[in-house]
């Protein structure tokens, strides 16, 4: 059964460093996991200028860089995380999304004080409580 | 019908190019066309040092970005392309692969002198001529 949980908070609430800890202690429970990072502003910088697949990436709406133990793909998609999912993240068991705090109908772990629904996390809340908020049904 | 279709030649014989103008014009033809490019020496920096998505790739095997109408995702993954093709390029008409001039089995373009199995592009070859020979059954 795949679980999508979205990690939201203001900026510097420690969203990275909790995905970083979930991630290593799911997956070191058997868990496949995944995480996607949401990129409104389009800040992230993930090809050169000037590179064979940012060329063909001005043409194309799907272009991919494949070698040294990596593949690297680029899509033009919408901003839609739940289509990301499905599309390219099925076979996962836990998605961890970082960002997209206005979705709803998700599971979501909200950092800091920022008005949302959700599992609020106190600096009392530990790993495993979480962990449980997570995997549980 | 996918129809898969390398392209490959010794550096700076125009393989870029040629994908470039092989995309304009069978994009405009109404195929749906996507790139790959083979890295086998992984120098594309396609992540910075200590982004978010970089910290999370150490941790899990695939990883993504998404906003501003892109989708970058990162897959750890073997050097296999006709995999790649399968598990995410399977919706394409024409898959154009930069590369890989050892496998066989598939469509080639060959430039230059490489001496390889394929259509061999001299001067005189036309891009209809290209076209006729990836379109074809």
């Amino acid at each position: 059964m795949r679980r999508i949980v979205f990690l939201v908070g203001y900026h510097n609430t420690g969203k990275t460093t909790l995905a970083e800890r979930l991630s290593e202690e799911l997956t070191k429970r058997g868990y496949k996991v995944a995480y996607i990072k949401h990129d409104p502003k389009g800040h992230g910088r993930t090809d050169k200028e000037g590179s064979d697949t940012h060329r063909l990436f001005k043409i194309l709406n799907r272009v991919a860089l494949l070698g040294a133990g990596k593949l690297t793909l680029w899509e033009k998609a919408e901003d839609d995380p739940i289509k990301v999912v499905e599309r390219y993240f099925s076979d996962m068991d836990i998605v961890l999304l970082e960002g997209w705090k206005e979705i709803k109908g998700h599971k979501k772990i909200v950092l800091g004080d920022l008005p949302v629904d959700g599992y609020k996390v106190s600096k009392d809340t530990t790993l495993e409580e979480l962990i449980e908020y997570i995997t549980k049904d």
